[in-house]
């Protein structure tokens, strides 16, 4: 039985004025969680699709345009990142990516809906696969919380979280940036998903501003993923101390670009390249 | 009155699993040409929109994001660009650009469907304003019987079809290839757009192949168009001579940026990076 979901914002926080609809068959779970509503059902030509509060999270079939590009542009920036610290990631499919590096000797998960994660082992074990490797710490915690009793520990943080309403609120002001960024080594880089550059100006705007606040360098770079809203989505990138490509492990990019789907040393010096519109609104005042 | 324009392409040719819904207004336009449904409307978010044969065309909001990389992208490639043909483009935005450039001496533009440009200089005004340029050479009759008169004569051709079925067909085949590069010059580039990459893969393909066998050089460029399937659209750039920035003008690419929305150097640099699943699909037995 064939039917479209609609992907719903709530319209009165997010008029969009356009919305992506996917052919769906079976629903194989959907629950409500204390912090979101969660759906998981088959797609006839993209897989599984896991839904949270009515938007597309992902599909089996597109997942690696975000789960690689969250992680790999950090990770290979980084001269040498052992300690990585995923704040949200549920479904697993950035851990996955964060421990294909081999220098990689602890990453931790701090998840604050723990329904994500038990339904995503269920439902989409080659997302989770990575949740039992013997240097994965996961934590089902809220992410602000934990970062407060974090100093001077990670290499590289990515905070793989949903819309800045509801439970990821927190994670888009200057507060959590500034713990973000005791949490960090001296050298440290974080990443964060920062919405779609046709839709979320402000929202993104005012991201980029708090972390050329905080860090003495920030600023976005882009992926190509279908189902989120406009297509094209942004990730914000901050260091104390490197730009992306000053210690850009080039070598080992090209090495493990066999293996991946998206990412490839092409793509890490590309998704920098922001268009005209994105570039005006970040410096707007 | 508020209503949502589902996308519809034929599944029976086109079955990709997920469309696009806008939100609408009034229809200012609803007709039929001989070769296709033209649907002119207002949207509240989006400027108006046009659509043919039930597919998203252009609105005025992004319009850019399609306009601007077809043109500038060859355009700014070629050394010394001044006699340009657009096979398609009704809608006028392709010419605009080409016209930004003080170089061009003559804009020849064939296009099927002389009602796409009538309904077009009366509901996109802001498109169409290069219609009356001096240089400016419209032609309402078959691309494919045009380019079969002219031998030796463009040093750039931008092919802006619709999708390979209906009015477009011809223009994705081995033998329309051959006849654009008689109409090159020997060192001529022509661009065409190639569909998306996560949905027209054998279309995406097929064309790649053609283009490399026809030319002795071709490849693919990408560009953020939110509302074409998946969001992210290609094209494809093939030459007799050059690769892309074997002779690019960069000073002028970086003077004209000011005036664009979307295209800048560093896009032109990055836009030919591709996915490797991308990759990968091109290459494909």
């Amino acid at each position: 039985m064939t039917q479209w979901f609609n992907e719903a914002l709530d319209e009165s926080i997010f008029d969009l004025g356009a919305r992506t609809s996917i052919k769906t068959g079976r629903t194989l779970f959907k629950g409500e969680s204390p912090f979101q509503s969660l759906e998981i059902v088959e797609t006839p030509k993209f897989g599984r699709m896991m839904i949270l509060d009515n938007c597309v999270m992902l599909t089996e079939a597109h997942e690696y345009a975000y789960h690689e590009m969250i992680a790999h542009v950090p990770l290979f920036a980084h001269p040498k990142p052992e300690q990585v610290l995923i704040i949200g990631g549920g479904d697993g499919g950035t851990s996955r990516e964060v421990l294909r590096h081999p220098g990689v000797k602890r990453c931790v998960m701090v998840e604050i809906d723990g329904l994500v994660v038990e339904k995503s082992r269920e439902f989409f074990p080659q997302l989770t696969s990575a949740l039992s490797d013997a240097r994965m710490e996961l934590h089902i915690a809220d992410g602000v919380a934990y970062i407060e009793s974090q100093v001077n520990t990670f290499d590289v943080i990515l905070v793989d979280s949903t819309d800045p309403v509801g439970p990821a609120e927190g994670l888009f002001s200057k507060a959590f940036y500034e713990k973000v960024k005791a949490a960090l080594k001296p050298d440290g880089i974080v990443v964060a998903q920062a919405e779609s550059p046709y839709y979320f100006q402000k929202t993104q705007r005012e991201l980029y501003q708090v972390l050329n606040e905080v860090y003495e360098y920030a600023t976005l770079y882009l992926s190509a993923i279908p189902f989120y809203p406009s297509g094209t989505w942004s990730f914000a990138f901050a260091s104390k101390q490197y730009l992306p490509e000053s210690q850009a492990r080039w070598e080992a990019m090209a090495a493990m670009t066999q293996d991946l789907q998206y990412f490839n040393p092409e793509i890490f010096r590309a998704c920098f390249a922001l268009p005209n519109f994105m570039r005006r609104n970040l410096v707007e005042a």
